[in-house]
């Protein structure tokens, strides 16, 4: 049974405030652990990265070439099976397709000044794909990590994941080569974030870092940014349904567990303007958790961070919505495109009662790697832009250099900046008629 | 006299590989006082940015409305010269030009299957601009980081810049209120950015905050980063020029000095195909130093961290350049349209000889935010696009999700995420023709 919420209730707007404040995330604080581990991996490279990985994952590796016999890509590849292989293979054309339509357009114009201004669009050279071990290592995460970094046309794309005691998944490794990973290294945790960052052994240092990891490997991203870039930090996901009389409530129910299975730490939530829809899914939902082999992480979830809230109206609903700023946001109304509009913060948006979210999880070929923890109010989810950089470009006419002289003259001297200040009038002199000494 | 380097030197390699590799900005470790004090103003609110504020800037301020009665934005406005309010209203209006051309556009398209895909772009609601005070608190700054906030549609722009002892330019707070900044606090450091990110007395709390600062600052932004959004961490400033015969010494003398004039750990390099244009260039540097009020940073700036780089031709400047990757790159050639394409890594590209980069500085209208310390690698200058965010938005039909429906079982099952599965399934039986139960 999950929390319910009444927006036409006297309380709503303390519970509700109260509700949007709760920490999902563990807050444990590992700064200092990760800063140690970062620390060694810059001073000492390879040797403390083969050190790390014997110790946190039982596998020795090689501390120059950081691999380890155990694991084999390849060979790890070959054992995935064939129709298996053919959903990645699906999943990895559609992603490229989707991606392949965001590449944005250089761009110039010449203003009525005399100077041409503009822009370029470049590629970044390296980037690092931290791809994470355990319960949460995709194939699908895999590819959406990948597949835009190459398509963008970055020259060398690095994955590293944990292999413990060199345990690794077919799905995962055969996503890897599919998507064209470059270099692959059975490393992960926080040092591996500092192999990627510094460079370690025969692991030269990338540009920036991609992909979600746990607390410590987060942790290492926030501290090695601005030595390079990373993504955002990724926390539990989140499902939010807005549904009318028109939803199939047992439908709605698979979609809020479809990411309560997650983690204990998930969210869904259903916000509903029809009463009857509202108490079906919840009932929808007790019914499937019974039958469901992931149903104790999902129970958890929905208890603890799960909600249904009734509104008076689907306006309504879209200003809760905005405030929550959910990663998933699925439209299970009637008129999803007269929706749309409305909702301005959200990671990605589900249309209509026949796109669930776990198809675009899979192989819609939009991105799944989206922003959490109300992060949507400020970011984007991955996309092609991630592996693009925007230098300006700008060309000033002797005309236009004339222009627009003065007033940058007079900004410099307010600012006491004498060189910027000569940088323009050691110019404007040339420019000038020799004999009028006019600065305009 | 800056270092000088000559790619065809034996020692090339070694001597420029330490040289990319130095540290420019202080490495003074404040992680631990900012910590403090970020928690003391999540707990305390204006009560603690009032005693910080007290305690740095000298300062008092009401812990309610963190108002001072001796900072008034609106009479420091009215004592900015009218020449220098004439100034600042011309580069506002060029700035406003040049980033309403970055709007980029909603797309939408259905693909074969009958998978409508897409993106909508929303702007964010809430930005808090930091400016920083004493020699860095520039009217141009606040411009840059404002103005593409407003055009992109948020709703509220909150500044914040200290006021030590009560003072402020008059320069600064026209800007602020030219450019529509909708609340100010007259508070600084990481008290201030604690402030904007958890909210304190009647200043709510912001969605991104952006605008460079000291290092206290910087370290602030990088931990309150992911609760909400930052822009890149500010390093010292960087100008590099390529220069061939056809560049006019004095000229690039005085744009090397004007990114030296910024900060002792500021960063001027030359590179060029003619050695007779390196020699006159460094011997212009000293010569304009002798006449500069601001010589003594550019002359520390200059020897420490400048360079010349004799290259064999622009080929070779170019890839010198892009490992560099520098906030800003002249390029005082010939034909700087043969030579664009070959830059991959810069923040700002300045083309010709009459486009000296103080003029973009302040008034070409491209923004000067740009990424320093080699940021250039895998981050754009400050633009439009840091206000808004890009939600992914996608409908199937049930043609559609029939056609996409099998690979996300498989890879649903794959990942051991029956919910995922089911979200699916339930579909498909509704789908499907009932009599036959098939799922292709």
């Amino acid at each position: 049974m999950a929390r319910t919420f009444n927006t036409s209730a006297p309380d709503f707007e303390t519970r509700f405030s109260r509700f949007l404040g709760e920490q999902r995330a563990d807050g444990h604080d590992v700064g200092g652990i990760v800063a140690k581990i970062l620390d060694e991996v810059e001073a000492r490279g390879g040797e403390a990265v083969a050190r790390y990985t014997a110790q946190f994952d039982e596998l020795q590796i090689d501390p120059t070439t950081l691999q380890s016999d155990n694991v084999d890509l390849a060979a790890l590849a070959a054992d995935c099976p064939a129709d298996l292989k053919a959903a990645i293979d699906f999943a990895h054309d559609r992603i490229a397709a989707y991606h392949s339509a965001q590449r944005p357009s250089d761009h110039s114009f010449t203003d009525e000044a005399g100077v041409e201004l503009g822009w370029r669009w470049t590629s970044l050279e390296s980037v690092g794909v931290y791809v994470p071990g355990g319960r949460a290592s995709y194939p699908s995460s895999v590819l959406m990590n990948t597949v835009p970094a190459k398509i963008a046309g970055v020259d060398r794309i690095v994955m590293v994941a944990p292999a413990p005691k060199g345990e690794m998944g077919p799905a995962v490794a055969y996503a890897a080569l599919r998507a064209g990973v470059d270099e692959f290294y059975p490393i992960g945790g926080a040092q591996a974030v500092g192999a990627l960052a510094f460079g370690a052994g025969r692991l030269a240092p990338v540009d920036k870092i991609v992909g979600p990891g746990n607390a410590f490997v987060a942790e290492a991203k926030r501290q090695v940014f601005g030595r390079v870039g990373i993504d955002t930090i990724a926390g539990p996901s989140e499902i939010l349904v807005i549904a009318d009389e028109t939803a199939n409530p047992d439908w709605i129910a698979a979609d809020l567990l479809s990411q309560a299975e997650h983690d204990p730490s998930s969210q869904s939530i259903l916000i509903t303007v029809n009463e009857a829809v509202g108490r079906a899914v919840d009932n929808a939902v007790d019914k499937q958790l019974k039958t469901l082999a992931t149903g104790e992480r999902a129970a958890r979830s929905w208890s603890t961070h799960g909600a249904i809230i009734f509104v008076a109206d689907l306006d309504q609903a879209a200003t809760i919505a905005n405030r929550i700023a959910a990663e998933h946001v699925e439209l299970a109304v009637a008129d999803p495109d007269g929706m749309l509009p409305k909702i301005r913060h959200a990671g990605a948006v589900f249309l209509g009662h026949h796109t669930p979210e776990a198809l675009g999880d899979y192989v819609t070929g939009s991105n799944h790697v989206l922003p959490t923890s109300r992060a949507a109010r400020f970011s984007s989810g991955l996309g092609l832009y991630d592996f693009l950089k925007r230098m300006s470009v700008q060309r000033a006419s002797p005309a236009g250099f004339a222009a627009l002289a003065p007033a940058a003259l007079r900004l410099a001297e307010a600012e006491r900046l004498p060189a910027h200040a000569r940088s323009i009038s050691i110019r404007s002199n040339a420019v000038q008629d020799p004999g009028t000494g006019d600065d305009g």
